[in-house]
């Protein structure tokens, strides 16, 4: 029997070769697809995703706020599935966001906003997949198989394609992106710090993950990487929603592992973590070299990196500490218990 | 020194008071608001809000797709504060929902958003808020002043208040709203059997709660009122996102609490409640009483309420649930730890 955890290791440690692959040979795809939703003008952008295809949607929306100046939304699968809505989407861009391409209720949400006007993106691991064949537009993220059941170099593939697509629309080139490869394995090689982190959170049934801005989604799937592999119960808030109501349950021992990254979000961070002080709560930063400094513990990221691609760097030391932990604890994360690859939702 | 929970417990049982207030007394500022809406005949709506209100805007979300089929977002009020993004919101409708009406984030975002050329509605409970005067367009939820840090009135008579809006957009009248009051009073005189329940939680330190479609809100909801009153690590879930990996983390331990109330949100639920059945997880059901039959525990809803209103009485257990663990684990819902009233985030 393999290693518990060998295929999540062995996918982690891919990532930056996926991200080489990508800059290497989805240019054309990427100008193509982009070019159509130059043409097609959309007014609006909607995402559709489960899981952490759902937090790489997340990531498009702050894009399409932030870069395209505008206005966004995540579609919930259950108003077209459930309620049957048929809503108006001319000059709506919906894109579909997920790893197999498979569940039923992200196939019918592209195939009903198709039908009502939208112009439909498919982002997805798998070419072939009726999600792809659904939606008008397909982009492939090029991540080659993903065995774990936990997602790691899928998603920031997805986060990668996305963000190619937009810094395409406003006239960016991939060149933008071009360092991020190597930093990423500067950063994977630290892998042993981590390990050594993943020692104090041993014993924790919940802790806490929160970030502003761009690094928000970074928080959901930091959280939703430790609830699936080490059975955690991780609770992720926009730093500015844990202020309002669930600060109140934070105490000293409640781990509050917090993305505290260069640029605005990050800024915005500072308010929370003086409000997390108070409480005398324990921090674990994953950010820039200040924020790790004053934190309790945490790994600091490269410098230099734009504000737009650093989720890309963020989340790769949870998905360490999601699979140290997880092994710490006697489990195994590539198949979590209960878990199966691709999950069906209707 | 007052009981604690007395604010709380007071402000749970007023609220069919200030529902019969609201539909003896906002029709006209309902009818006006519509008017002014149906005029401007928006493309999409957005909703932004914090906390609790920002639950009130998810059903707002709800109802935007399902009632007036037109597609709708929740703002990341981060993009207009921190990163300073300008989105073209022409034929938008922003709607903000806020207790106070004083957070300068949501009130910045108000701002940002009629400059850009977006229709604004606030929805608060003080008529003369910041949050108001932003706005184009405002409706009072006669609430009166509402003490308790853990907000539970202002919570159901927001909801009101956007249904109302809503279904007058599609030509219904507040009728449909008449017999909700009389049923939450019978709802609400089920208490003690809610203490009796809260027993049962008693040293649980994390929980997750669970819905589809117009009760998910409800879900959110319900797990922020346990955080904030009772310290607990409550995480709430959409059913369909439970299953792409949360579950994993669900074992006999970790309580489930369910809402499955009549319609296409609770049909959707079966799917989810059957997985959580082959895992052996303990399922606490608010809904309908076959849901309640075949849970582990459960309050029953009145049968015969429109799926668009069912959240306005699901809700209400959870409030009180929250209020007796809060108390039986010797704490005080009125004034929460770390918390204050009002909210103020940048």
């Amino acid at each position: 029997m393999a290693r518990a955890g060998a295929l999540m290791s062995a996918e982690i440690a891919e990532q930056p070769a996926v991200w080489r692959r990508q800059l290497e040979e989805s240019t054309r795809q990427v100008d193509a697809v982009a070019r159509r939703i130059a043409e097609y003008d959309p007014r609006m952008i909607l995402f559709v995703g489960r899981g952490t295809s759902d937090h790489a949607g997340l990531y498009g929306k702050y894009l399409t706020e932030i870069v395209l100046q505008l206005p966004a939304g995540m579609v919930s699968p259950s108003t077209m599935t459930a309620y049957g809505a048929r809503p108006a989407l001319d000059r709506v861009l919906m894109i579909g966001v997920s790893q197999s391409g498979g569940s039923p209720d992200l196939v019918h949400s592209l195939e009903v906003a198709r039908q009502q006007g939208a112009l439909t993106l498919a982002i997805t691991n798998q070419a072939d997949s009726p999600l792809a064949q659904a939606a008008e537009l397909e982009l492939d993220v090029l991540a080659g198989p993903e065995q774990a059941v936990a997602a790691t170099k899928s998603y920031t593939a997805q986060l990668l394609a996305l963000y190619l697509i937009f810094d395409r629309l406003r006239g960016g080139s991939p060149d933008s992106a071009a360092a991020l490869p190597d930093l990423a394995d500067r950063l994977i090689a630290g892998d042993d710090g981590v390990r050594t982190l993943a020692q104090r959170y041993r014993f924790a049934s919940r802790l806490v993950t929160t970030a502003r801005g761009y690094s928000y989604p970074t928080a959901r799937e930091a959280a939703l990487k430790l609830m699936e592999t080490s059975y955690l119960g991780a609770q992720a808030f926009s730093g500015a929603d844990l202020l309002h109501g669930p600060l109140a349950m934070i105490d000293p021992q409640v781990p509050v592992l917090a993305i505290v990254a260069d640029g605005a979000g990050g800024q915005a961070m500072q308010q929370v973590i003086s409000r997390l002080a108070e409480v005398g709560a324990d921090v674990m930063c994953v950010g820039n070299a200040d924020a790790v400094a004053a934190a309790d513990a945490g790994v600091a990221l490269p410098a230099g990196v734009s504000q737009e691609l650093s989720p890309l760097l963020e989340i790769i030391p949870f998905q360490q500490l999601a699979l140290h932990l997880a092994v710490a604890r006697g489990g195994d994360p590539d198949a979590p218990r209960g878990l199966k690859k691709v999950t069906e939702t209707l």
